[in-house]
């Protein structure tokens, strides 16, 4: 329960009363030598009663200690300046869109929305769409803002009937705002944000925008607030018919990348910058604090009249990733447990054991379509070049090209709802629907490694 | 069957045999107004018949047209030199090791040792170590040779048996040479590298080096060549007591890395540079034609006075990756199937969806150890964090720490041929044995991506 001035007791909530300072309002707080300038943020439950709770423009949350001499000062609203104290320049402001804007942020859990759960340590899903709006008041410099709580879950309890969910939910909603922000764990988020380009790939009326954060936004590392205004300038400009995946794109505060939701994925379990396109390149890059973004892949699908959503998925596809020592009893079971298809992870070109083709062969005749992808992740799946590859393909397997595997099964998922001729459905993995084939690598597309 | 001389016929074989050059050979073409430098191959069966094969010194094999009035002369055999026409400069002469110097190359399939069929265009295992070495007569610079031919299989088809198999050649070997080349296909080299490396985790007495070629041998961008020389020179020169990949290391012909076996991943379908390590550095740097080495991390463990081996894999033992969607029913499967352990390739830092806790808990409860990995590939996973981590760690999972998915499945497969108790199995696998587990993580771990 709330209590006090916003959560805040004492000399606190006297002074920030005394000059009308709520949470969302910009602050000066000068205490001895020190000068801190950033967002009021609500009292943390844990924290000190002292401590005020700051967020500063680099995302970060900070406590700052408040005594009987120290000054609080209501500052004006504005873009966050890039250092504190910096006088607030705005160098494009005729790029800002008009305030006529309407962005909608669709909650469905995960870190961005969560908080840490002080007695264990551990971080439970805390979902609030309206409290994250007003924790971070610089979206509202891009356009107004409606949030909805479509689910609280945690992405890794996420699956096929909850992005029918949320599909239905963005159809009903996307012709109605010019950008929506799904808000989501990051675990899972790909997978969702691919299922989700696949139900849109016909048409798709504003961009579609999903984000989440590595750290919780009650952590002072949290990258929630950089995330999330990222995304609300994506949804709000960017000229994108697209499903793209908006995080963290580098070490520094610098920039958040666009990706294609086809096209990306979870590259580290813990850096802000997890998230990587494989085989192409991210959209645009989006500098938060400038409130810009910057095209850097022109491939990409401009927004249509009106969006189509072709929505459903098939609960009875398998993803299995092929390891030295594996039986043909794992695919066998698949046929036998009668799933509708089959996406294996193979290594290198897209291989597996040659004792595996018997039971390839068999699920070819039981019209349960097998699809090859590679473990390797980076580069394409190629069964032409040999022998082992030649088999498999005389078996009927379908070369995903350069497909990520999970977005292969998400596709194969999406496919097999529509239609199960085996035709059909070679014919449909095989041809590019949302950017998830990419003809032409270049050579970057693979990282640099280091080794420092 | 051989015809001709070396293969050749015509006037090609009248040039050669007339100066006396025979494959292995360092050569000079002058034709017309071009001119090439390299090493004699055998005839290509498939190359025209007024064709000379040469490898030349960035690993590449042309064809040079030799017609009347080519000129065709044997040059003094010595280091090959960076740039055709090069003086052969030796900068640490010194550091050369003696000749007395013993390497075994074990062969066992793989790319490195097949050749196109070029009727189908596919390539098909080919293995004749002798020819191998022939056709790379660079080698014999650092170390007197000598090969073994103990299998002929495509890696794709490598099991734990055959591990045993490659173990227990090393084990009686190993002793009596100053190093091992196992060349391997490089689908799977990784997981069988890993292998060896836990089977001799307590000792070694000379480097084991797996090497492979992403491209065969008769192709003109094969990178056999490359990869046996730099092998060879880690094997002869290096002081680890460890199991490396060593691998062609980036886009120019500059330098290979020695991997780490535990921490190596295949990371590309067919570029040179596929392999890397993850999560840690590699161990050195291999410059192939300057014949010499640099140490890139001391955590090396030094050579042994002699090898202990624990040779044994379980061979009832899964890896399954975790994707939305996901039922319960594959890992009851494996349950009911009398699977002796489980890894799986959880989601972030290391999540399955909560519905299947109830099954890693039936898991424990028949003394199946599951071990949780991270799809992310990078970073480490960490149970504590969120409460459904939590929830599997009750459930008595096994985070694997930093440990690739592949590793912790060759390693909990070690550990299961010695020991199925439960508690036993969980001290062993957070415990470092061979690498495998990497404390301290450095930023530039984590490759950068420019997308160019």
């Amino acid at each position: 329960m709330e209590t006090g001035y916003f959560g805040y007791q004492g000399i606190v909530a006297d002074k920030l009363k005394g000059v009308g300072i709520r949470p969302g309002d910009k602050v000066l707080i000068r205490s001895r030598n020190k000068e801190v300038i950033g967002i009021l943020m609500p009292k943390n439950e844990f924290s000190h009663p002292s401590i005020v709770i700051i967020k500063l423009n680099n995302g970060y949350n900070i406590g700052v200690k408040v005594s009987e001499d120290s000054i609080i000062k209501k500052l004006e609203k504005g873009l966050m300046t890039k250092h504190p104290g910096e006088p607030i320049k705005l160098a494009e402001e005729e790029t800002l869109p008009p305030k006529d804007k309407k962005v909608l942020i669709i909650g469905t859990g995960g870190t961005i929305a969560s908080r840490v759960e002080y007695e264990t340590g551990a971080v439970k899903p805390y979902l609030d769409p309206e409290e994250l709006s007003a924790s971070v008041p610089e979206i509202l410099r891009y356009s107004s803002i409606e949030a909805e709580e479509l689910l609280s879950i945690f992405s890794e309890d996420m699956n096929p009937a909850y992005w029918e969910l949320i599909c239905k939910e963005i159809s009903k909603k996307v012709d109605e705002f010019d950008g929506i922000v799904v808000a989501h764990g990051t675990d899972t988020m790909a997978y969702t944000a691919s299922a989700v380009a696949f139900a849109f790939h016909k048409s798709l009326s504003s961009p579609i925008v999903f984000t989440g954060s590595q750290r919780s936004s009650d952590r002072p590392s949290s990258d929630s607030y950089f995330n999330l205004i990222s995304s609300v300038i994506m949804a709000s400009m960017s000229p994108f018919g697209e499903v793209v995946v908006v995080m963290h794109g580098g070490i520094g505060d610098t920039y958040a990348l666009a990706h294609r939701a086809t096209k990306v994925r979870k590259m580290h379990t813990s850096r802000r910058d997890a998230f990587q396109t494989i085989n192409d390149k991210p959209l645009a890059k989006v500098f938060p604090f400038e409130g810009r973004y910057e095209i850097i892949n022109e491939s990409y699908r401009e927004k249509a009249k009106e969006s189509i959503a072709e929505i459903g998925f098939d609960k009875r596809v398998a993803l299995i990733k092929y390891y030295p020592g594996m039986t043909s009893e794992l695919v066998d079971f698949l046929i036998d447990k009668d799933y509708h298809g089959i996406v294996i992870e193979g290594t290198g070109f897209g291989h597996v054991a040659n004792h595996l083709i018997k039971s390839l062969e068999r699920a070819k005749e039981s019209s349960i379509p097998v699809v090859a992808t590679s473990q390797t992740l980076f580069g394409r799946v190629n069964l032409n070049v040999y022998n082992t590859g030649r088999k498999m393909l005389m078996a009927g397997v379908i070369p995903a090209d350069d497909m990520l595997p999970e977005v292969a099964y998400v596709k194969l998922s999406w496919i097999l709802s529509k239609t199960r001729d085996m035709k059909e459905v070679k014919e449909l993995m095989l041809r590019n629907l949302a950017g998830e084939i990419n003809e032409r690598h270049e050579i970057n597309y693979y990282p640099r490694w280091y080794y420092g």
